[in-house]
């Protein structure tokens, strides 16, 4: 093996000119979308009214195994991309461990994630269709400002529903995306039915992400020329999201390294869907038998505690019906819970791929993602996003059973962003005043009590 | 010329092994410091209780013109090193110049500027001479954030007095710091003589970087085993920062490309002057005639209307007196300028150059530094830091001049920073709340007349 440097930058000539379609592999496909009105499958009309038709187009295909990445997106993923794989010599170091630790690293863009991935070519094809207006709605953050990134370079005017006490407790992620020209809409808010309807009921509420969604579909509905987009879940944007996985095995190809285990984080699935497709890939075709972790927060299990069942994606029960672990779309993870990943539900891909055994999940409580965290920042120079924080945890954990059992793995794992908009969580972990939250039995049943019966 | 790509990245093995000393190469030297207790030049022994002493012996050398990067350094720079150099094709296009424009982006690193590239080895060779402790000051708190990450790394513990309404107006990059370990201290505070004293005369005080100095300069004299470590100004701190210039050379020389404009933002001069010297040197060596542009506040305008002087480094009048462009150790720039560049002073290495015409500087009024940094922005993704904008402004001045004039420039700028914890700025050029300021000849006067009299 040639000795690998501390980073893996791939040449421009090197990145990935097609998405990797992960259906097209799988010996059986994700169950389809069910149109609660009728009962039936949805269809590409039923969805074309939501999404652009490209984007569509993408959802429904299950049989190109690649597909091909236009010119304009190229270029537009060249202003950030190739992210670099790093080789964490330090953090083995620190941990006394065997293992060769690497991870592919995409937080070295201003939206601080891998989310620009799936934001550029979903506003491509909106500005592509003649559309001049999106909407979308932000939880923690990171989705509205790629999304506003995206809609800056491209021209079109965005409007993002930011969960209301998201917006009021993250003041600066709601000023980067306005300096990106974007319009940021507390949730709920006045501009939407259902908005207006849900502050009648509820004056006080801090919002959902949830509602959020509504409004932002019930605008793109109503508004001329405008769309909605998502940036988790759906299968159109796990295929953009390939891009991570790719770059990552040419990179590590190129060095002869080959994963024993792959380890990213999970909440909607976007991440660990596009981190982990060619090496799922290649085990679906035998030509691999790698170990795949998915490692999520205790708070929110969707993957180990979850039900394996048809639910809508929000809680306002306005989307179409997807199988996949879900703890049920009436179900919230606690207050007190940082970051992202909390979703009741799982990408309908990820869902069939862990349901077929493809993969394991393990689940963390987030006082130990933030313990690992702050090792992480201290040994590797980067502070990482809480969500990408359960990634970190996870592989010091099979680190340190390498350390255990002498033997000398290659670790992967996917750092899918920074945290520096969530100094307010480490803060209270540095303070002393951060909880776990494990929902109990009684927690879950409530949530799957609110799964549609069909 | 090869096809320049987006991005360039340079390989571990073309990263430079010696910094650059720049005071080998001029013709005349900066002017030697003054103890201004004896009037005399400071000797190595005078600076000894205050820095470490491969700083002071590095500060002392007129004479080698490369210094060796020791190994560890080496290795502590591959975490972070090499940056981008990045071509601006998104920016050249929006502005529709003939101009070709690169920029080398110095923050992709966690504490989001250049300074890590010196808080490595000044923490490193604290380690290296048995100190255990290390104080020092911060502002708007890139160099407290960049030397925590350092003093983590290295296992030395560090107090740092932060500029007390700078803490308080970004509790963010007081936990980043928090996160890496380090004890963040808001100055003026009761922990020092310096600190009760002002705090005795003025209880309400938000306190300033001279204060700062002065109180981590006392903590340091009177803690066993601890040192005081600056991050700017001096020319040890130049020297670490030429690691900047000298990749951006070999990665510009590698596609044959030869800037006709070079140009950086300028505070204390540690940025300008690393990014600058592999050009400037061959400058003074006749090799080019590269035309170099430091670009600084209006709102503190050292170079294009301070005077070149014996001053102190602080206003507390605690630093031996230094030769440098200064406004007076008593100007204080209005509360009303964001970020950085706020020093009355300058480096005294890139005062002497600027003295004898290797450079010429301009000013920039914040809302036009802040119009430009957005454009930047929505244009190359990145969110620039408020002082690494001085530099976007001015580069694109001279790309609009190009478009005047048909001229194809190769337009070349140090990109120091991003503006993450900067968000309160944009906020307020965003809502139209920011406004500029120009000192007047009164306001000048008032700050030439503490200038020492030697």
């Amino acid at each position: 093996m040639a000795n690998v440097p501390y980073k893996i930058y791939l040449n421009e000539e090197e990145l990935p000119k097609k998405w990797l379609n992960i259906k097209a592999f799988m010996k059986e496909l994700p169950e389809p979308f069910i149109n609660p009105g009728t009962g039936k499958p949805c269809t590409a009309d039923e969805l074309k009214p939501v999404f652009c038709d490209e984007l569509v187009a993408q959802e429904m295909n299950t049989t190109d195994k690649f597909i091909d990445i236009p010119e304009d997106i190229q270029a537009f993923y060249k202003m950030f991309r190739p992210s670099p794989v790093v080789r964490a010599y330090n953090l083995e170091k620190a941990l006394g461990t065997p293992a060769e630790i690497y991870y592919k690293f995409e937080g070295t863009n201003t939206s601080g994630s891998h989310k620009l991935n799936s934001a550029a070519p979903q506003v491509y094809y909106a500005k592509k269709q003649g559309l001049t207006h999106l909407t979308t709605e932000t939880g923690a953050g990171q989705w509205g400002t790629a999304l506003s990134m995206a809609a800056a370079f491209y021209g079109i005017d965005l409007k993002v529903y930011m969960v209301k006490v998201s917006s009021e407790q993250k003041p600066y992620r709601k000023a980067v995306i306005e300096t990106y020209g974007a319009e940021v809409i507390p949730s709920p808010s006045n501009t939407t039915e259902v908005g207006r309807k849900i502050l009648a009921e509820n004056p006080g509420t801090g919002g959902s992400l949830g509602c959020a969604i509504s409004e932002a579909m019930e605008t793109a509905l109503k508004t001329p020329n405008c769309k909605y987009v998502l940036g988790s879940v759906l299968d159109h944007v796990i295929l953009h999201q390939t891009i991570i996985g790719q770059e990552l095995k040419t990179a590590l190809d190129k060095y002869g390294v080959t994963p024993d285990v792959l380890i990213g984080c999970v909440g909607g699935g976007s991440n660990f869907g596009g981190l982990i497709a060619p090496y799922v890939a290649d085990k679906i075709e035998g030509k691999n038998n790698i170990e795949i972790i998915a490692a999520e927060p205790a708070s929110c299990p969707s993957l180990t505690r979850g039900k394996y069942a048809y639910d809508f994606g929000d809680t306002g029960k306005t989307t179409p019906l997807m199988k996949m672990y879900t703890l049920g779309n009436g179900f919230m993870p606690s207050p007190n819970h940082a970051g992202g990943l909390r979703f009741h539900g799982m990408s309908p891909i990820v869902s069939k791929l862990y349901h077929d055994g493809y993969f394991r999940a393990e689940s963390y409580e987030q006082t130990k993602v933030f313990e690992a965290a702050t090792l992480f920042a201290r040994t590797e120079g980067t502070l990482p996003a809480p969500e990408s924080s359960h990634a970190i945890c996870c592989a010091i954990e099979e680190a340190l059973k390498c350390k255990e059992s002498g033997e000398k793995k290659t670790i992967v794992f996917g750092l899918s962003g920074t945290g520096y908009f969530d100094m307010t969580a480490y803060k209270a972990f540095h303070e002393g005043t951060m909880t776990d939250y494990i929902p109990t039995d009684e927690d879950l049943e409530k949530g799957f009590a609110t799964l549609p019966q069909i």
